[in-house]
């Protein structure tokens, strides 16, 4: 397919590089800043715009690969086309396109990117919604020539699903912080705990959480309970969070043992 | 080396498995349950008991990895052998041993283990104290037979370092658990959330967390913020977590500005 890109983020690099090797042609980069349009798109072979009056209309598929707040306001400009144009936020309705254009769908990569490390597009999990049922069809097809797991997904279970990504993905790497600003108080290396990060990450891959929960909370070991929130005194911040997430395992764990 | 080890669950039974692969010699494994000390036993070639006071003391180290709790309790009844005792505990004190025998230290694994789930022992960081400058250089030659990450600490430094493992493993893995109920709620699969999971884990195997913090509370958008919010309520358990966690992230984040 023809596909072109608005937008020059983490997003629209990672999806763009895996269209290109998938054998696709990307026509057009847009971004407000025409330097970082010409950086993804040279690597692309795609020409770079930075004035969205530009877009070459030639194109099968627009990807609206922008901020949140932005991509109903790029969506009304682009409807005069009425070409099929996606977004790919987690956290936006259809309808911010839909409104606009009858030809709209969201293509959402459920994954986190940097800018500097490759991501095995294969396995990214890629949620797909359409505005209508053939629309959904070219645009499952079209994400099953990047990724082997393609799923539909709907605007309410995505907003779930962004929520969920939240607390599977943003949180824990603010906790992973928290560890490594205790270790520094201590001149400790943060070394020392990667190896533990990445296996408790990789239990999960074959274990469902609540199962291989472990930790002086699932234990009710209240003796190291009270000595860890002693340790955090002067910390407020992080005693309300050990306690908050302290209570949660011992709720999740009842319950677990509930339904057994 | 000849080994013991004073119980039979999952730190013994990794430690264990990794001495015998490295041609160590397994004497005995003690459990009060003989069924747990003879499964482990088998494994390992060693003979089980389920009495303290059959203990072989043709042995050059008794490694107690039992609750913390029990710790003191079996280090004073093997200071009568006055054999190199240590446990391998993250929460304990080396006093623990040391108070009744001279010839003490701590051999603490940074690792989460299951029984069903191989783990390398080479990557996993060992923490190491002893007694004396002797003990401690026996212990590391030995933590080096089977670790390529052997480090010493001291039992304040382990106290914190075991405080930072429950936030950097313990807490993700309840965030994790959060994350899937919120899916199971919407008929999701957890498998839409596995690699995220792993990329994010992978990320802070080269990079500082604070660095590659991702998500609404990092760009401050307080739209998508309440957003959450309101789609957790009824839910002010999680409602708190979700508070409490953002505020952190934008806290540590203010702070990361600030010493640019």
């Amino acid at each position: 397919m023809r596909i072109s890109f608005i937008g020059s983020g983490n997003v629209a690099t990672h999806l763009a590089a895996a269209f290109k090797n998938a054998g696709h042609k990307i026509v057009q980069i847009y971004s407000p800043n025409y330097q970082n349009a010409a950086l993804l798109a040279y690597h692309v072979g795609a020409d770079a715009i930075a004035d969205i009056d530009d877009i070459n209309t030639e194109t099968d598929i627009f990807i609206i690969a922008a901020k949140d707040d932005a991509i109903e306001q790029i969506a009304q400009k682009l409807a005069v086309h009425q070409k099929l144009t996606v977004h790919t936020s987690g956290a936006t309705h259809i309808e911010a396109i839909l409104q606009y254009n009858p030809a709209s769908g969201v293509f959402y990569p459920l994954q986190t990117f940097s800018k500097t490390k490759e991501v095995d597009f294969r396995s990214v999990p890629l949620c797909i919604e359409g505005s209508d049922g053939e629309i959904t069809g070219i645009l499952t097809q079209l994400a099953q020539t990047i990724s082997n797991n393609v799923y539909r997904i709907s605007s309410a279970q995505r907003k779930t699903l962004h929520l969920a990504a939240v607390f599977a993905c943003n949180f824990p790497n603010a906790l992973y912080a928290i560890a490594q600003s205790l270790l520094a108080e201590q001149q400790l290396d943060f070394d020392l705990l990667r190896p533990l990060i990445l296996e408790t990450a990789q239990k999960v891959q074959q274990s469902l959480p609540a199962e291989v929960q472990t930790g002086p909370a699932v234990r009710q070991d209240e003796k190291t309970m009270n000595m860890h929130q002693e340790m955090l005194t002067g910390q407020p911040q992080l005693q309300a969070i050990y306690e908050a997430l302290s209570q949660c395992i011992i709720k999740m764990d009842n319950q677990l043992n509930a339904d057994r």
